[in-house]
């Protein structure tokens, strides 16, 4: 998997994000996670929606700092790992927005599901599927 | 309550707030609304944090059309009702970013207690402690 | 629609469901209603899933008391209204487990879309898609 | 730390926990070990809220299988690692009441903050903060 942009997300924490001190909870902060890769998904051209899913079957995050109200930027890359056949890697950050210090990193893996036969499919299928050239005839 | 300013909030719509049809859930979009009157309260000066917090006590939402992935925009407005002394009442609505179609229209009572006694509050109480003169000597 | 029984549904409230006071937030109470809803589909024999979908098309809730961490009980009863033929009306509360005095009080109103046409259609076309007599022959 | 206790804990799957496949949501599984670990605590004795607190800085998460509507069973362990004296470490698993099958497997690593200076403290700090014995003269 070449050839992939990485992509930069600003949302909004909202109030229901926060735990009783006005940090972000561990948990929605991987809400804002999945946020960046729907967002690099529609960045790199490729289908939210079609007969092979990605499923996420990995999440390494690490919170290094607190999450406030106001918004944040999640950056997304794809990690390359050409030994990799039915996996994509996603190493993506967390950082208040306008602040230099990252304070979610994580690393997430994904799988590929065929959603008619529930099959794991390699990368290459759910690309086909995902890809505008997919519908070409 | 007169005075204070209408004010518009753009979020984003995220993967965890939508149905198995792809649209927005009716409790996600209460998030909206709350971060809107969040963002109305920063927009007129009033601290989001004082000795006198507002707490919800009624919502009544129409759910009009659907929200999907993407932005919403946000309205909240005070609607000024000079009968009111304990309460005060926001008119709200929430639709795609883009369109002029209001996808959710709601209208939200708040109270306000006193975060160290537990008492009901009357709203000039709450103004004078969330105002920035409210610190002046 | 007559002939249903009430459901009583008991779930916990979990720690992302609390504000910094440490009470249940209003957007996440809209959630507990819904798995009481749920819940009485299942407990009167209706199917979750089939050609007709029920959505909320209007919520009003009274938030009367707080609710903290612990279990919560829903009570979930359809309002008998023979006037209408395209909108369900159900009436439900919320109070902490144990507890006699309600802290949430609510009225949601449901139409029912197909979801190939995603046309409206009348209450009796959901039963009769929802219903375990459907699949007979 | 030594001579703590397992936990189970039994919650309920909501209906906005499900992706568009009616499979629980990965952030949304993240607040089932959050209960997991709270259940753990006063399964322990310990106080939820005292003057150090526990915040998350690590989570691993596999996700093995798909989670339902229905009811879930969270086991929460501690790890014993004599090793550490500013963290603590859960392994925690969830699975589907009544399944053998381990759906998400999790390791936690909770670090513990002095609410009143924001500095880190070691864990017999928040242990002696949040027993019972703390307040004894």
């Amino acid at each position: 998997m070449k050839g992939f942009r990485s992509s930069s997300t600003r949302l909004h924490v909202r109030p229901g994000d926060l735990d009783s001190l006005g940090h972000v909870n561990n948990a929605r902060a991987l809400e804002y996670l999945e946020q960046g890769r729907w967002d690099w998904l529609r960045h790199n051209g490729l289908a939210l929606k079609c007969a092979i899913l990605p499923v996420v079957v990995r999440v390494e995050a690490d919170y290094q700092g607190q999450l406030l109200w106001g918004e944040v930027e999640v950056e997304t890359a794809l990690h390359e790992d050409s030994a990799e056949t039915f996996r994509a890697t996603f190493t993506q950050s967390v950082r208040q927005a306008g602040s230099a210090r990252i304070a979610v990193r994580a690393t997430v893996r994904l799988a590929f599901i065929d959603a008619a036969s529930g099959q794991l499919c390699p990368v290459e299928d759910y690309l086909a599927a995902a890809s505008p050239q997919a519908f070409a005839p």
